[in-house]
């Protein structure tokens, strides 16, 4: 396809497909003369995981570069989703204490989980954990094991759903998943929340 | 306690404290002349709700006052648990589509499930099917039951942990439930998904 279908089909106006391209982010297409190209699906793909990481993911254009080398060079499908995955995370903020990092690896422990050495979800668990006895409210480690049978039913079945021999779709879907499928998740924890609250009052 | 013991114990210097007296906020101290009065233990909870309220849920003062309200009249626990959990929703955004409203009414039925009339969460979790639909991944409702049931679950527990006869501890439980333990649950989830792949690609 042409310039002009591309952008029609991605939706991206042609000055943005150009300075992707530009900037490396979209490959370039097919030569087909001194100014003209070919576009394929690849592009499309391409355009929309990028879509995903900026729009959805909030991530900045530099960040989005770094995820899409990760996919050019993962030797797997788990090691392209995992990057897309660690490269979301927050990596700011305080250092979580050494008990809370503790009270993780010991959770990591007790499911059976293993994480990447630069997994950030382990930081981040444990500085989850440090606001809530910040503020005299720490969870019990029965409540964390309860997050954590609850989530590893949800992950199986949402891991095949976004698995697909296309890693670049496979990526955005795991990008899209994680990041919009997270507010479903809390409106219907929410949910459920009113309704145990109404059962128990009777 | 004299209003020194007040800001030692709650954290909040003492022209904050006079501030929130005369805001009505906080509820005037036993008088015992005429610049001193006395506080008690439910200053202190009422406090540490206020603090919850704009520190962890990030809600404005005015928003606070609206809240404590609630409480006041609300005739159940139940009711002042839901009322400042009603008042942390995201009440602006995009409307929700007919079709999102419909599908959120169909879990809620499956479900077996029930909303108070002002419930911000019906609409919330529609705006987020919209959202993922918007991008081409529309979520199913095989997930949707699935995410009910592992908050079902969840949330019965969640539910018992905040429970106390003190209204006041209970909402302030509830609010610090809700904002502080949403991270904790999605951390967790992304450690059950990295698992997950790794499992999958063998």
């Amino acid at each position: 396809m042409w310039m002009a279908e591309l952008a029609a089909r991605s939706g991206y106006p042609v000055p943005t497909i150009k300075y992707y391209l530009r900037e490396g982010l979209l490959p370039p297409g097919e030569a087909t003369g001194a100014t003209r190209a070919r576009y394929d699906e690849s592009h499309v793909r391409r355009l929309r995981l990028i879509r995903a990481l900026t729009e959805v993911a909030g991530l900045r254009l530099e960040t989005v570069g770094q995820v899409l080398e990760d996919l050019a060079v993962a030797d797997s499908w788990h090691e392209a989703v995992g990057s897309a995955h660690t490269r979301l995370a927050e990596h700011d903020g305080p250092p979580a204490t050494a008990e809370s990092l503790a009270r993780a690896d010991d959770l990591l422990q007790r499911q059976g989980w293993d994480l990447a050495p630069d997994s950030p979800h382990r930081t981040v668990l444990a500085r989850s954990l440090d606001a809530l006895a910040a503020l005299d409210h720490p969870m019990s480690d029965e409540l964390l094991d309860l997050y954590a049978a609850a989530m590893r039913q949800v992950a199986a079945h949402e891991v095949d759903a976004v698995r697909s021999p296309d890693r670049e779709a496979s990526a955005e879907a795991a990008v899209i998943g994680t990041v919009l499928q997270e507010p479903v998740l809390l409106a219907v924890r929410r949910i459920a929340q009113e309704n145990a609250s109404r059962e128990r009052e009777g």
